[in-house]
């Protein structure tokens, strides 16, 4: 559990959790107990995504992944214990700084974004798209389940934990899905012109893995001009909010112009 | 997921849970939403311990294993999703019947019985422990993590949605404890001297598969004894609760009578 916990990452989760909470009230460690319980959920995921009968990926980050050190068994167990604890640190947040009422409908909000509903149906469709090609409606419905449900998530969390107004917790979720979808073509985006260094694997793995991407799907400056399109969606759904957020137009720009 | 949950089974944890409540108050369907997720987070554990880098079981309950079935991956998936609806079943349990602060309390109590330092705890000594002998103590302590824990926490959560005085409360996780070792006492009896056609499997495959058992490591008589001792330990205690309980009186015999 430590050793995939502790492989670093981009956290971007835990960040938009921290960057939404923190613009309604000073950031304090409940906070981060919340965003540790997101990234928690994150993890496990991976651990179980990199399996032999998953996507069999022996490096994660730089370095092995958890099956190729601690073999197969102990890396689904390692999975199902993360899956568990996050719900652990959820329930054991400061009643004073989350109410049992709020901690128990993040507790329903986490499980609609993490299970059959959210990430494991978008992994789900994922492995069934792999040996087929998909459109680009087929591609935009896995990236909001896999990856998109999760980020909307930590974005509500980062509202309710942060006593956001109910007005603007529904801008930030439709925000988190912009953003969601943007951090996924940026990705798709490095695999074909990013710098191999940076981002710790070889350009062009996904065209050779027939992988579809937005790139394969749409071309690269059709990529780009949709990864500009769902930004200019999201700064606008931010200068809608009740507070001023610097923070979260920073988590932007940095999900923008990143070279990992 | 549903082929999973409708294989059938003995349902002994939510069976717990419901006699517990039933002892209280009038059984109402949000106890029986309790006793669901209970079952699902057992599901879970058995679609991942049959998995082929576990236990590689092909049969479960006379039909084939779920990886068997759907393969690996979904396998996998499967479990994860029946771990995280669990919570979302507790999570969505009627206020009137579980405030919202008892719910986030099983919550943190479910995750301390099925995580790391329980269940999958238990799971993860059991996989050590399988090419070398056990001792005793040993293989009681795989057994109080992997099975009596869930057990404990069927016990409490009825206690606790029933509305039981503390005092009750308190009684019946050791109570509980009590019946989780007999249970896996009366299985290891069984799979010597069982019927095969009740029990599913061939008897004696304990022994073909070296597996430490109450009876290889003791004795079939004194197996038999200790069953009895737990048997009415859990007996003196179920006598010192608040109300008489016949129900539970009603499982105890089933456990230790059962032909499979």
């Amino acid at each position: 559990m430590l050793y995939s916990l502790s492989t670093g990452g981009k956290r971007i989760r835990p960040l938009l959790l921290i960057a939404v909470a923190g613009s309604y009230k000073p950031v304090n460690g409940e906070m981060y107990k919340l965003g540790a319980a997101i990234e928690m959920v994150h993890t496990y995921s991976l651990i179980h995504d990199d399996l032999p009968s998953m996507d069999n990926d022996d490096m994660r980050r730089g370095k092995p992944t958890n099956h190729k050190v601690y073999g197969e068994a102990l890396a689904i167990l390692a999975g199902d214990a993360l899956l568990t604890e996050s719900f652990s640190l959820l329930g054991n947040i400061n009643e004073q700084e989350l109410s049992p009422r709020d901690a128990l409908y993040l507790t329903r909000r986490l499980t609609e974004a993490s299970g059959a509903t959210g990430m494991v149906g978008g992994q789900i469709a994922d492995l069934e798209a792999e040996n087929r090609g998909v459109t680009l409606a087929e591609l935009e419905w896995i990236h909001r389940h896999k990856t998109a449900a999760m980020l909307k998530f930590a974005a509500e969390a980062g509202g309710v934990i942060g006593g956001a107004p109910p007005e603007d917790i529904s801008l930030l979720r439709p925000f988190a899905e912009e953003v969601g979808i943007a951090f996924q073509i940026k990705d798709d985006i490095l695999d074909v012109e990013g710098n191999e260094s940076a981002i710790g694997k070889p350009v062009g793995s996904d065209e050779n893995n027939g992988k579809s991407t937005y790139p394969s799907l749409l071309s690269l400056s059709e990529a780009k001009h949709k990864l500009r399109n769902h930004m200019e969606k999201a700064e606008h759904m931010l200068r809608s909010l009740s507070v001023p957020a610097p923070d979260l137009f920073s988590v932007l720009s940095y999900i923008e112009d990143r070279d990992r």
